[in-house]
Formats: structure tokens, C-alpha cells, sequence
């Protein structure tokens, strides 16, 4: 009667920048083994130090229109003249396999895999206690000029606007609690009736 | 923003009798302050150190009939010639107070409070991980005939044919496994943006 969960599920944690999101992935992939990062193609160029098939799959521009005509990403956006996108088959790959497979996207990005596999989503929106905190955090973080970080907090408003279309919303207010409740709501997730396979019952 | 929680859950355990259930209940009423255990009424007589509204409201038949016409009851059931029932104000009163009820009840109870209040409830179905081990773990705890020990099986069958009707089934092999699992679940439905009240966002 145990362990027949058939396909893993696809985990979304969004947050405005500054509200803690990254942080967040990197200590969820640390402690859960079943849990892989989606890896994004893109047609930026590669940063010193990043390399193909572990931080981005890189294409250029010619490439990434034709795998989008072909119907090759879960998901996909333009930013700032770049492509972003998730390639569906590496997901349903893991998924298949049993991994649970975390996104760290916006919100439009989240829409759109929703849509696409509304069975297997679990979405999380992450909360900063306040646009107040927020600013502050953005204000110490980046030694960025007054411009940027109030276009980020504009970005950021437009954000948690769309809080209410995820599955749940967690504050980060203390990191350790916000960690702690984004591991039960993974752990609750597999717990789900809807996730085992029928045999089970 | 923070803390705007509006009113509490209602949280359903069933197992078949030996699947841990109990164990589980004391256990998370011990760790968390917000839960409150559900109190029945009943028409059974009071056993050796049974208080009245701390164990069970006791009622006379008459009694419990006339509160069935009233609808006081969110739920209720008659076993063995015994009425149970819950009381539905006192429940309102906590959730409405934001404590989250913990219930330890069968599915038929559960698939009533479930009819009333769906958006208030969630429920967990605890497996034994397989029949046979529950038939021996039915065994070493009661010393009781085998005749009962056959019954109860038969009854623990009913009862798993209905796990499907839950929102998780959490495998009880490990106990304190299936604690942080339960705990996990607990978590998360405090986390899910429907529990927000709109105000938040």
C-alpha cells in the first residue's frame, strides 16, 4: 500500500525583489533531495561564471522563436528585449521520475503553468511583512539609486497584486519561520489524496 | 499587513481503529496552543472519570432528539444505540475566535462537516501502511477475542475504502513521521490564501 505517489509535483514560489524568494529556493534545494530547480533557456548572454545547462540553457534569439513555435516551453516571457522560458519536456521528465521540481518565477509565468497543468501545481506566494520592510531591505541591499529601487517597488506593488491567484501566501517576516512553513506546505502537498495513484487506494 | 487571519479550520483525523489516530490527536493538541479538540455530546452514560464538557456534553435520548430538530448538531451519528453529535455553536464560537477544531471522527462524520462548512474544513485519512500490519498491531494492543479483532478488520476495510474522500492520506508507519506530516498539513492550510481574509491583499 506505500510509496505508490506516481508523478512529482511542480512547486512555484514567487515574491516581489527583496522579498526574500531566493534565499528561500536555495535553502529548500539544500535540505529536500527530491526537490530539482527548473532550469530556464534564455537568450541573454551568459553572465562570467554561469554555465550552459546548470544556471540557463542559452539559445539565441532565431533559436528561441523557433522552439516557441514548436510549442517547446511550459512557459515563456520577454524581459528587457530577453527570452526567458521553461523547456516542458526536461519538466515532465522529472515529474515522471518522481522529482518535484521548484520554480522561482513572476507572477505571469505562474498564470501560465497553472493553466497549462492546473493538477500538479502548488503555488506559494512569499509575503514581505510590509512595502515599508520592503523598501528598506531593497534601500540596504543594493546601494541602488533612489530611481531603480522605487521602480522596483513599483514592480513590487504590481506583484502582490497578484497574491491572491496563488495557492498560498506565506510572510516573511522571520526567515526561519517563512522556511519552515514553505517545507510543510511542500510536505503537505505530497500529502494530498490527489497526488497518489489510484492503486493506493 | 501581517496577521489578518480571519477565523479558524476545522480538522478532520479518521483512521480505522488501530491506525494511530489517537496517538496523533494528543499529540498535536499537546504541541499546538491554537487546536482545540472538538467536544461531543452524548447519550452514552458517563464512564468512571468522565467530566461533563471536558470528555462529553451528556444528554438524555429525549434530549439529544430535540436538539437534532433544532439543528443543533454540525454532525451526528448513532452507534451501538447511542447517540454522538457535535454541537454546532461551540464549534462556530472557536473557529470564529480563529482557533482551528480538531476532530476525531469517522468518514461519515467527516463527509457531514464537510457538506456543511467546505471551505472551513481539512481532512486527513491516516493509513496503516498495510492491512496486515494493522491486523497485528490490533493483536498485541487489545488481548480481545479474535471474533472482535475480525470485526474491527472488517470494519478498518470499510473505513479505508473511504480514504479517497479525504484531502490527504498520510501513511502511519513511522510515528513520528506521520506527526510532522500531520503538523505539515496543519501548517500549510494556515497558509492558504483562502484563509486570508481580503483585507490582506
Amino acid at each position: 500500500m506505500m510509496n505508490l505517489r506516481s508523478k512529482g509535483l511542480i512547486f512555484i514560489l514567487s515574491s516581489p525583489s527583496g522579498g526574500g524568494k531566493s534565499s528561500l529556493c536555495r535553502e529548500l534545494l539544500k535540505t529536500d533531495s527530491n526537490l530539482r530547480l527548473s532550469i530556464s533557456a534564455t537568450t541573454r548572454a551568459p553572465r562570467p561564471g554561469e554555465t550552459e545547462g546548470v544556471h540557463y540553457y542559452f539559445k539565441t534569439t532565431h533559436q528561441f522563436q523557433q522552439l516557441i513555435i514548436q510549442n517547446y516551453f511550459l512557459e515563456y516571457a520577454e524581459n528587457y528585449n530577453n527570452f526567458y522560458g521553461t523547456p516542458l519536456e526536461y519538466i515532465l521528465k522529472l515529474i515522471d521520475s518522481g522529482n518535484d521540481v521548484l520554480f522561482d518565477i513572476d507572477w505571469k509565468g505562474a498564470r501560465q503553468i497553472k493553466a497549462k497543468m492546473p493538477d500538479r501545481v502548488a503555488s506559494v506566494f512569499i509575503m514581505p511583512p510590509s512595502l515599508k520592510v520592503l523598501k528598506e531591505r531593497l534601500q540596504v541591499r543594493g546601494q541602488d539609486a533612489e530611481t531603480v529601487i522605487n521602480s522596483r517597488m513599483k514592480l513590487a506593488e504590481e506583484e502582490i497584486l497578484h497574491a491572491n491567484e496563488y495557492d498560498y501566501i506565506v510572510v516573511n517576516d522571520n526567515f526561519d519561520i517563512a522556511l519552515a512553513t514553505v517545507k510543510s506546505i511542500l510536505s503537505a502537498e505530497r500529502a494530498k489524496t490527489s497526488r497518489f495513484s489510484n492503486k493506493y487506494l
